[in-house]
Order: C-alpha cells, then structure tokens, then sequence
C-alpha cells in the first residue's frame, strides 16, 4: 500500500493515509469535521469538498452538477486518496459545534424535590477509636455518615475498593475523609473515600438521542447547571434512523459491539470537552442520569436491540437496575452510580419518561398532548390519571437530514425566518448570530409557513414557477426558492428550498399530525379537548406555534395552548441526576402508560395520506389556517 | 547470568534454572512440594534434601549437623543453585496432600434451614411474548423465575450482564433459560443466564487459614458435599503467625499486595484442584463462602490490616457485603456472589463467627466453652443469651511447627500415639494410613500425655535421662524421646520429641489454658461450671479429651464434657453458603459477641506462667490427673 499527504483547508490540517481511503475517513483521522447525515452513504451530499490539488480516486458522487464536477468538487464520502492532495472544505460542509437546547425553560422539576443526588460526597467527621470504642473503621464511617445519610438511607453500605483506601486515608487526615456516597436505587454505598478536601463533585445529565448526545455540567453541590456540551452520534455512520441501526447490528458480526462503542465514544467525547473547558478531573464526575430512546438505551447497554423490530416488537430492557459507570464504559469515576431512564415499549423509550417528568405531564389536572419531535416522532396524551403513548418514524428532515440546506440547530443555523411577498424580503436569524450555513427545524417550518402564506407553494408543495420573484427558480432541473443569497451570507452558493426537501418535510409533519389524530381518536377525543400542546424536540431554541399550526405540524388550536419545551430529555436526565422522587417517579408513571401501536391501525395510514397536503387535505380541520389562506386569495 | 539443571528425585522433574536462585525456588517451579513452615527463613529445618550431584551454592543451613553436612544434606532454602544439580527430596521433606478435616461431625446446622443458597441455579419456563404482551425479556424472566425465587427474595434484579445474554439466548431456546440467581443480603439477582440445560452449578466453602486453607466443593443442586482439598497458604512465606504477616505488609511496599495474591492464588489452587478432578468448569462456581480470621479477612479483601496492631486495635473492616468472585480474584464465576463471615474484633475474626453459629452455641441453653485452637488461640464462653471471646497466641506448636518431628495433619501424620512404659512400646496411627512423617496436633498433645503418665518427662517436660528405656537419649546434644524407629517408619531418621519441642508445645497449651482460666473468672466462673466445651482445631481427625486435659491443654472437667468438633470454621462456611438463616445469623451473633482483651488484663500473664508446667503449677486445678500421676509414683 503506497500512502499520500492529504492537506485540509482552511484548517490547515495535514496527514499521511495510506491510499484508498476515502477523503471523509482521512477528514476524520486528520481531526477535520465534515459534515455527513448519510452515514457516508454518498446520498446525503453534505459532505463536498473542492480537492485544488491533486487527482483523487474514487467517485467523485452521482449527485454533483456537470459545474461541481468541473470545479474539483467532489463527495468526501465517495472520493478517495489516489495522490497527494489539498482539499478546501467549504462552510457549508464544515460541522459546527452543535448549539445546545438546554431544555430548562419549562422544566416543571420546581414540584418535584432535589431530594436526594444520585450520588453526593459527605464529609465524615469520624471518632478516633479508643480502647473502649472498637468498632471497625467502616462502621466507624457509616455511624458518622449516619446524620447526613439516615434521611435518604435506610442502610448504608461500602464498597470494596472504599473499604480498601479507608484505614490508612483516616489515620493520615485526623479521621476526617469526605465519602462518596450513591444512590443504588434506595440503597446507599459509599463508592470512595478521599481526604476531606471540599473538592468540588459534578453530576452528568445526558440526552443519548438517534442524531444528537447532549451532556451537561452539574454541580452537585450547588445542584446548579456549570456548562452543555453535544455532538452527533457517531453511530450515525451505522445508519441515521433507529430501524437502520438495528439492522445495522444484525447484519455486521460486530455490529452491536460496533454501535455500543459508537455512542459511548460520542458521550465521552463531549464529556472530556465539557469537563475539561472547567478543569474538572474524571474523578470528580461521580453520576450520570442517561436518557434515550429505546433502541439508544439497549445501543448503550450493548443490549441486543434485535427483538425490537420483531413482531411482537418486545425489548429486551425497559427498566435498568442503577449501573456503575465502568459498565458501560463512561470516563468518569468507574463507581460512579449511572441512572438510566426506563422505557415504556419498544418505541416510547426514556426520552418519553423523562419528557413527562420534566413537563409534569403527570401530574397535571389539564389534558397535555406532548410531542417530542426527533428522529421518531414521539407523543403522550393524558393526565394525571391517566396517558397514553405512542410512536411514529417522522423522519429527520426537521433535524435538517434529507433536506439539502437543512441542518441540526448548531451554530450558524437559520432557526427563524419570515418572507415579505410585497418587498421580496426574507428575515433571518442564525444561532450563535454567524454566518448561515444552513436552516434548522425551527427555520424549515417558518421557511415552509412562509412560501405557503405567500402562495409561492400550493398545498401539495410544488413551487409556483409563476410567482412574481426571482427567487423562484429552476436549478439542475428542479424548481427551488431562494432564501438566503450567497453574497448576502458570505457563500459561494445561495441557500434555496426546491421540491424534494419540501416533500420530505411535508412527510414528516404529516407522519406527526397523523400519531396525534390517531391518538386522540382511539381516545374519542379532538384536538378542540386538548388544554395545552407541548412540543419538544432538537428544532432549535424557539419553534413559532403559528408556523407550526400553518404547515399542519400541530393541530389547530388557540395558539396560547401551544408551548415549544425544548429538549425535554435532557431536562428529565437534570431531574434524575437530582433527586430520587424524580427517578422513582419515572419509574411509576413508565409502568402507567399505555402503549398505543401505530402500525397496526390500519386508520394511521389514512390519516398520514391525508394530512401530505398543506396544512392538510381538509381545511375544516383547520379553519385558523383556511381563513389565512383564503383572504390571501 | 548463567543458568544450570536441576533434577529433582524421587520425582524426577527437571528444569533449567538461573544460578543463585534458592533450591527451594527451583523446586517450586519444577512442582515439587517441598516442606517450609518457616517460609525460607532456614530456621524450621524442614526443608532438608540431599544434594547428591554437582556443587551447591549458597549455605547449607546453621542448623544442620557435622554428618548430615558430610551426607550432602543442605536446607532448600538456604542452598543455591551454582552447578548442575541432583537433588533427592527425603520422605520427610516432602509436603504431602493435606489432609481435610472435614469438621462435619459436630455440625449443628441440623438446626438452621438451608433455606436460600448464596447461589442457585433457577429454570425460567417464559411465557413467549405476544401482541398484547409486551413486557420486556428482563422483566419476563423475573416474572417466570418469581414462582421459585418469591420466597426469598422481595425483589430481584437482573445483571447487565445477563440482560445482555438473555435477548438471543431466550429466543433460540424457546424461551426456556437457567438463571443463576444470588442472594446479594436478601437482594436477588441474576448474575448470568444460560440455555435450560441443567448444567450442574456448585459452591464452595473455604476456610482460609493462616496456615492452612481448606476448600469444600458442594453440589448446590443437593447440597451434598462433593470433596475437599487443602493446601498450606502460600503466606507462610511472609510469616508464620498473623502478626509477622501484618508487619509484611507494612514494611514492604508491595507487601499488602503480595499477601493479598499469596492467599488468593493459593484458594485458587485448591479451587482448580478439587473441581479439575470432578470436571467442574470454573463457571459452574456460582457461590463461595469465605471463613477466616479478621487479618486474613483483611488480606484476602486486600485491606491494610496495620491498624490491628496499633492501639486500640480497631479492625478496618468487620463485617463484609456480599462482594463478587472478581473482587477478590478467585477464578470461579466472575459475577458469583462471595460471602465473608463478620468478624468480632481485631483477633476473633469470621472462623470463630462461623464456629460459634456450627456449634449452635449461640443457640444452646447450655454454658460452653469454644475453643479454635488455630495459630491464634481463639475461644467463646457462653450460651443462648450472652457470649463473651477472647484470642491468645497459642503459636503454631500444634499444627506442627516448631516442633522438629512436628507437622500438618496430613497424610503420613501421626494422630494418635499411646506408650506402654512396661513394654516400651508406642503403638501409633496415621493419617491415610501412610508411612509416617511426623506427628500432627493430636498425636503431640497424645505423646505429651504418654510422655508425663510414663514419668519420661518431669512436669516442666524436662526428659528423665535416667528413665529406663533406649527410647531416650541425647542427640545433638539434646536430650529426646525416640516414639519412632527409622527402620520401623522406612525412613533414614527416627521420629522423636525433644526438650525444645516439648517446651514449645508447653507455651501452646499454658496461653490456651490461661485464655479459658482468665474468661472465666473475668465472668466469676469456675472451669466446672462449664456444662460443655468443644474443641475445634486442625489438630488431626480426632482429639484425646483425656490427652488433652493430661497435659492441662484443657481444664480437669469430666471428659464427657468434652467434644472434639474438627473444623468448625469451614462447617460454618458450609452453612453460609447454603443458608440464609446461617448468614443472617453469623452477622447477628458476630454483634451479640462481647470481646474481652486479655493483653490489657495483667492477670492473664500471671495465668500464663503458671501454666508452663504439666499439667499446671497447682496441681489442685487438676485432681484427676493429680490422682493418676501419684497413682504412678
């Protein structure tokens, strides 16, 4: 194998591969984010690249314009390294830092006591033995442990390895030791000993969602939020959507160790950055509360997800007893406690449990619909007696996948936006106020609203080629609208929305509104009974209710009902971290929900059929939206 | 470095060793058993061969004489290899199987209900999942396995381990598993799961001596005991008695961590012995219950035992959670639970928990005295409502060491002994019936008895030069008492006991006696209001009560008072690892147990002193053996 320098601009990143790689792998080596939905599948066509110097190998990708091909544009997925080269990588093509959704606006966690950490240290000021007083050093440490322990524990007991640090570490620091103490599931043990010190313990919340990781910095003694960091899951290159990954590890011979691994290198990953940002050792991480889905929680068990898309869709795991992080390979402290939230069936997973419990679902008198918008489209409907719940496969084109300017909500997204027909101009804002590369959820749902209101759609999506602006146009044969010139955003292309991402957005939304009116209806409810919508999901820091009930993503009900919660599982993770009513609490109102499968109700498809219309194919059901439309006309 | 073979006969095992290294570390390797009770110190002359070829390095040993120097003879541990060598191992060097006792005799857990195993195999006959089914495979398991485990556990949780095993393993078996469910203190849970195939699962108990460790093999699914198998702890090298092993490990800097591996890897041995010849794969180990003294807890957990031996004398640890073979390091199943006997206080540890709860002397409305004549001589007074213990150090004279002719109860061991002073003849048994290669416990405390009854010996065991028979004589010149012919034995040497001997076996029995005597008063109690006492100890399969009283090892009471009981701690490790009642209540007594210190008590060196003759300096404490002995004058 002969092997070539591969120089990355602008980052100036610069290594040596061996040959047959391809452009992306070498990205990768080289520390070079590129940005790929794929999977490096050659069908997303994020991941472009202009190679300036040099032949590559490979294919450059099917997808690319005779124009592209001419300016050493190729696929960093397909493209290979056949020679030396120097390759630009475009903002476009460029991953940003992903923004974070903290989720914390709506956390209705207030009711709910930050009783007792899933781990806490406690500083033991322990009696030095005398003759008459011979108690073993450990029962020294619990006796002493006892007055701040005894409300949360009935029984305490000690770790092994702690029991092994105790005798020396309490005659060299004065019988004064700061005790590390974890809440397995009502029973205490101390999982360490240290000097008494005061240094500082941090807690880890973490979203393990399809697409994104999301972790934050807790301290554990101020219970206060320090920073977030998230990235995509690098089980994406397995496959984007939950069923892909199962497959995924049912078809590899270590597809399952494969996609474990994965998710535990992208959680470590932002938790070395975010606890590194702050100086916080690995040590001084000692509990994680984990939220996922289903098939994520049995991903990051390294449970076999196999049975989950078998009839009769059963999972393997739904309630996991309270882990120790070296279980499942976390780089904090290896006894550390590690919670994860437990799953309602194969396609409600802990996402659900932990979305409840953070927007008291639960525990509220008024009827909640609440929709947590990911890759799967995730809803309960109920109250505090009663919910039920179910799941639809929405897709991630409101994460920006399969939509060619789409994006996740990360720095530089478009997450708002408006289009003025009279003067031609469309208003924007970026996370993070950069430069655009691209629009997220929140953006393609304004955009979508947008081009409707304007009439520059029709209902079934297809671009008016007579609407009096030049945005509308024609490119590589497809019909497209232009939100963003190049030159307005510093970019060698002009950020458009042509036929296919409508369509895939249409799909997803009606995919949604679909689960929500099969549920309700299996309820003999409407959307009129519903008191308030809450609508989670990664669309980006805001999603305009208004755009949402237009396009027909949310039924049509007095906006004021409408609230976006943001990233309700990691809010849910927050409240396991912190408090046990909190994590019993998940439990209990897991086992109270009822399950509702989509598939086998044959009425689903009809309503999904019925609702790829904009806002849907009856406008009775939505009048707001109708009356709108209608004075346009 | 230059290396040079060594052969050893009789065995003929050969290796190639590096030159400087110690005979006694080139037979190891070569898995030759070479007797060393003093761990390669070259003071217990144990290790005696004959170098018979090629130039030994090194010394020979301080201790051997001007002809056994002229025969070649050299101390293993003190000889170097400096040439090619022929090393001849003699019969007596040779460290034979150990012999079990089996101290299932006196077992009072007749009385105790083998009720929850630590371990045990269940078979989970599942219901297979359907449609309105949907539990997950965890929680379907433990729904099958609550018929056979709701009894004994409130709850029971499942492994990750095992929840990662049970997706495939339960739908390629028809939904048909074993589980191997542990009682973890009175918490279930299944630590593995396997096809239903019936596979036999076993225990172990395993009293871990300071000199001896004894491990039994039992049929969990019987509970029936397979076999035994013992082996000399690999920490006599670091020191014979459990003060010499803590200052180990205190001054060198591995030293913890060596007899920590010492102790381990000798259970180990014993483990891969005893199921090796039943073709018990490590993995159908699915329990151990460990017995041992509180320093060899300490060690065998890997906890500094320093603190033992500093006032006040407080242990680190006394009482243990139910840990996993991994913590530990025993090659059984990794995830089998392992259970520790609480200890009492630093120097009555979990062999005497465990012989108290075997004896039922926690149970008995009987007043009984307890003794474990172990290296440490410990004892119980007491009954049904109150229990008080002390410890003293009795030394290794009666498992044999520093007594020449002196050894293990072991095959080839003398254990009973009788001498007809009219006949001058011994009459003697051994273990397995073997040849004979020295004289265990029993037999010592036997010829002690013979020796006073005949008047060979005065009652400060000073040996009549003018008693009338050959069997006495000067040797070295060293007075002693031949029992023993080398002709009669098929040995080069006879088998004898000197002053020296006689006078260690004389402090033995004065710092047990004393002990008791001192208990007993400290309680206003007298030996004749003992109702029972029991003897429990590696003296041999059995034990002279009236050989024992003789010698004022034990107090003159009606020799129907007295019981040997054997091995009592691995009987009480054998009732842990069957019984949840027997675990329950080891922790419960452990806490009833009042400690009294007899090194703080000034009285109990007077006892002591008083105690250096036979029977006793005031013959008034033993009437019976006053009046046998003037019977004789």
């Amino acid at each position: 194998m002969s092997s070539h320098i591969v120089v990355f601009l602008p980052d100036g990143a610069c290594l040596e591969v061996e040959s047959g790689q391809t452009i992306l792998e070498a990205a990768k080596a080289a520390g070079v984010a590129i940005d790929s939905s794929c999977g490096g599948q050659g069908t997303c066509g994020k991941c472009k690249v202009v190679v300036s110097l040099g032949q590559p190998g490979g294919r450059p990708g099917d997808s690319l314009s005779g124009e592209e091909l001419e300016n050493g544009v190729v696929l960093a997925c397909q493209a290979t390294v056949a020679d030396d080269l120097v390759v630009e990588v475009p903002l476009e093509s460029q991953r940003g830092e992903l923004q974070i959704l903290m989720g914390r606006a709506e956390v209705a966690g207030e009711s709910l006591q930050a009783d007792t950490s899933l781990a806490s240290r406690v500083t033991a000021d322990m009696e030095p033995p005398g003759a008459s007083d011979d108690v073993s050093d450990g029962e020294r440490l619990l006796a002493s442990l006892s007055a701040s322990t005894g409300d949360s524990f009935p029984q305490v007991e000690i770790d092994l390895a702690a029991l092994r640090a105790l005798p020396p570490m309490a005659r060299e620091n004065a019988w004064r030791v700061d005790a590390l103490v974890g809440d397995f599931g009502g029973e205490g043990r101390v999982f360490d000993v240290a000097p008494a010190e005061g240094r500082e313990v941090y807690g880890l919340a973490v979203d393990v969602g399809t697409t994104t990781v999301v972790v934050h910095l807790i301290d554990l003694t101020t219970q206060g939020f320090v920073d977030a960091c998230a990235s995509l899951n690098d089980q994406i290159a397995c496959g984007e959507d939950v069923i892909s990954r199962i497959i995924h590890a049912q078809e590899h011979p270590e597809g399952l160790v494969q996609l474990r691994d994965a998710v535990r290198a992208t959680i470590n990953r932002c938790v070395r950055e975010v606890a590194g940002q702050h100086g916080v050792a690995p040590t001084q991480l000692i509990a994680a509360a984990c939220v996922g889905n289903t098939v994520m929680t049995h991903l990051l068990l390294g449970v076999d997800p196999a049975a989950l898309r078998r009839e009769p869709y059963v999972p393997a795991i739904k309630t996991t007893p309270v882990l120790r992080a070296s279980d499942i390979g976390l780089d904090i402290h290896p006894a550390a406690p590690v919670h994860v939230a437990p799953c309602v069936s194969s396609y409600v997973g802990g996402d659900i449990t932990a979305g409840v419990l953070a927007t008291a679902l639960d525990r509220s008198p008024r009827l909640t619909l609440f929709i947590d918008m990911g890759t799967n489209g995730e809803m309960v409907i109920g109250h505090e007696e009663w919910m039920m719940c179910c799941s639809c496969s929405a897709g991630p084109a409101f994460e920006g996948s399969g939509v060619e300017y789409g994006m996740y909500a990360t720095v530089g997204a478009i997450e708002r936006l408006s289009y003025d027909p009279e003067s031609d101009h469309v208003e924007w804002v970026t996370i993070g106020d950069a430069r655009p590369r691209g629009i997220c959820g929140s953006g393609l749902v304004d955009a979508l609203a947008a081009l409707l209101r304007a009439g520059a759609i029709d209902r079934a999506g297809r671009i008016d080629l007579g609407f009096p602006s030049r945005r509308v146009r024609v490119r590589n044969e497809r019909p497209e609208f232009v939100f963003i010139w190049g030159e307005e955003a510093g970019r060698s292309d002009d950020i458009s929305l042509g036929e296919d991402a409508i369509q895939n957005l249409i799909r997803s939304k009606a995919a949604v509104y679909a689960g929500a009116e099969t549920l309700l209806e299996s309820l003999g409810l409407s959307a009129g009974d519903v008191e308030q919508i809450m609508v989670a999901g990664a669309f980006g820091n805001f999603l305009d209710a208004e755009s949402a009930v237009t396009i027909g993503l949310l039924p049509d009900v007095p906006l004021e009902r409408i609230r976006f919660v943001g990233n309700t599982a990691v809010a849910g993770a927050n409240l396991a971290l912190l408090g046990r009513e909190a994590r019993t609490g998940m439990e209990e109102l897991a086992g109270r929900m009822t399950n509702f499968e989509l598939s086998v109700v044959p009425r689903y498809m009809d309503r999904y059929v019925s609702g790829l219309f904009l806002p849907h194919t009856d406008l009775q059901r939505f009048p707001s939206v109708a009356s709108k439309l209608e004075l346009r006309t």
